[in-house]
């Protein structure tokens, strides 16, 4: 029985090996398989979403987006089937995103329009940097996601000044300019406000009154102005991540004059010639 | 008549304590309910400018325009009452955009169109940060602040130059281009330059002349490299603020003269000569 | 004789003084009076090319427009007159720019079109930095000034690189897009492949075929991208010119130790516990 | 005989020495008339895609071009006679830019269309920092270059996460606006957030339903602030490989062991720990 036992879990092992893992050789080709699928699901999504193919096209991308999408719901299941605790892969981020990509094709009896929510699959390809196994590309992720993590309060702050300078700026564009030129409520002037601010200009909408034009340039200058803010605040708080990391490295102190911040290949103390390594 | 007094006093320090603070619970509530008032009048008066709602939810939109106003009002009188010197209040930043929040309304029945100016309100949904009692929120914000002003002098500098550019490129391309392709005067060819050098575009003017082209493409050019030096100031000017945090990190103090922020490699204080390791 | 000289002389200086600088009281108001009439003038010009008024406004225009190039013109002689050597007068920065200012108006006797060129009149207003006598502000323009011109190779094997871009992206556009659909010919593409590369996006041609856009949005992300490059130049130079300026402002060396970079408040050496000043 | 292949050798190292070096009075005279033909073919090339000129215009502009190619041609072969080892010439990326900078001439004999891509020749404009000789630019260039290879893995992962935002919001777009307002499929619905996360802008498709307007400010205030991450990247990368030539500035190099780069407060070698001042 205890042998039974061991097989299922050396079946289990094996599945979790190739599933969850992607160092063994099995285990990488699985990865890559499923990243080339969920591609080819995203394009078949989007292509389903074109007018203008043959009816056998659109056929064929509905059996495709089946096979799929079935295949997707066995490697669900296969998850959670090998993993000791499933409850931690389902209410995971993985877990999340890989039941809302099977999903929207089931509930598509039931509701139209739901198919192209599968481009939530789109998610799925951050598995990618798993797959290259290249840490360093993670390790980039990470210290990235870390100077926005650190950044985040600093741009919520400058965020919500944007959108009160927007509200207030897109008041005053409606009552300057009226609404025989677009501005035809306060919720559209404010909507013009952040496309101009953020320096989109879409053009849908643009002032004709002379003065309608003169705060569109003070609101246009501003948004030139202030987009430094951000990029300020990312830039020296990526700088400070990056040169924590640099200079500190050497945490040596020298034994006989205690002086610190020695350069990673010394040898000897700077200060006062002391060796470093038999100190 | 003094117990008289001081229940006054009293009374006007619980009302001052609700109003003004944040740190009871009470007080806590009467900020929260605050800011909901004041994001919802804001949708209402944005929602009442939107045309093709039934007669019916306009009634509603200026009855409870007209409640939260007169409990602006109230709030506004009771600011008043419960502080001790009012006029500190009064001239105060907030005490004039929460007479600003009032008035518009009641300016509507003398003059149509000022109701609109109530989403002055926005602006004091700056109070949120008080209420999050976040001073990490409060303290980027006069981070942010600090970077912001000493930056000013350059930055008006930096506008002051773009503008003059903009005036001269403007008046060349309504010299060349010419009043049929919506160049059709000196200052609409500036506000043009404007909208392309700060790279927003609109395309409701553009040049058709190869000439005209070659010019905008120019200025674009010069706007793509120029809105480096706003960013760069703000950078740099960031980076410095945060900079003069981290380098003071020795925490040591003369034991003979107290002096504080000593460099990490000093042996003597900088002051008086004390040795620091032996004190 | 050399009274009469003298009082020549007497006479050109006190006019030097009026016109050339602004410590004294009357030079002082002179350059403000000058700067009040270069915008006036600037507005003017700006506002002889809007049509619409009535006949009235435009005489009245012509008008002040000739008043103030003859007080520019007397200036420009008694500029002439008052400085010993005339000659680094007139082909300076400001003596050209200040001849230029004037010529125009009289050029329109012989040349139509010719009066619009006036608002080269608003390089005449960065006088106002010298008026202003903040010389914080000269400074901190010189200052940027510095970063810029170091930043400027970098700046110009950027924009070389995207220009190179830009002619051949906009050439594959061409053969792409076709004809239908603004791509007429090659210098139009690459003038559209500047608006992208730049964000600008006027909307005036715009791709419709797949293919296109697929590469327009690929030129998209290159801008979006690379409009790091320009900015990460002159955050970095200008942050060195700054932390050069902060940083090594004392040049003391401890007459004891000799060790450098003393804080600039340090009264002894932070190394040996000499004093400093005393040395 | 050897004197033969001698001269042989001799009429090739002076062919070589023309081409490929820039040192000598012919071969910069060489280099510079290169450059002077590259531009001109460029404008050729464009003007030829112009409609409107006269008929003869383009004959002349035909045969130019045929001129042009011709001379790159022999200049092509030369370059491959005078190198003592062709193949490394052949298959270096100058080697193919230049015979990709010929072929489509003669392939429009058989494909018409292919001249166009003669605007490949515009890569060859990167010969002009040979040309001017300044290492400056080049030393700048390369650590430029440096600067962007050192982010690159991190703008990758940055363009992968917008991306994957954008295929996401297209498809929200796609469902929220509808056909009707120009998002008619969802490729070109992820090429409209392409556009506007990037802050272009075309406004050739713009959202009308006041829920795809709420989401298009969402997209674009995403854009506006995310645009500081790259930017945050190059700055931070840039000011690093900046600051590593700044702070090894001692020229100091120890008299026993040759080490260099001391720290500037250094007393003592940090690798042999011999006393640098007595050395």
């Amino acid at each position: 029985m205890s042998i039974s036992k061991d097989k299922i879990t050396g079946w289990k092992q094996k599945v979790h090996e190739i599933i969850y893992e992607a160092d063994t050789p099995a285990g990488k080709l699985f990865d890559v398989l499923l990243l080339i699928m969920i591609i080819l699901s995203i394009i078949f999504v989007m292509l389903e979403s074109v007018k203008g193919f043959e009816e056998k096209t659109y056929d064929y991308l509905y059996v495709a987006e089946w096979i799929i999408t079935i295949f997707f719901t066995l490697e669900y299941f296969a998850r959670i089937v090998s993993i000791n605790r499933p409850s931690k892969y389902i209410f995971s981020f993985y877990g999340i995103i890989d039941l809302l990509s099977t999903l929207p094709l089931y509930l598509s009896f039931f509701m139209t329009g739901t198919a192209a929510l599968l481009t939530v699959r789109a998610l799925r390809l951050l598995r990618v940097f798993r797959v290259l196994k290249v840490t360093r590309y993670v390790g980039e992720s990470n210290k990235l996601a870390k100077a926005i993590k650190d950044s985040k309060a600093k741009i919520l702050v400058f965020l919500f000044a944007v959108l009160i300078v927007c509200i207030m700026m897109g008041t005053l564009m409606y009552i300057v300019e009226g609404e025989e030129s677009g501005f035809k409520n306060i919720p559209v002037s404010v909507y013009w406000c952040i496309v101009t601010l953020t320096t989109v200009g879409f053009g849908d909408i643009a002032p004709v009154t002379p003065f309608g034009q003169f705060l569109a340039a003070v609101i246009m200058i501003l948004g030139y102005g202030i987009i430094a803010v951000p990029t300020g605040i990312v830039s020296a708080e990526y700088a400070a991540a990056t040169n924590k990391n640099i200079v500190h490295v050497n945490t040596q102190s020298c034994w006989n004059c205690n002086a610190k911040k020695h350069q990673d290949m010394a040898k000897h103390c700077y200060n006062c010639g002391e060796s470093l390594r038999n100190g």
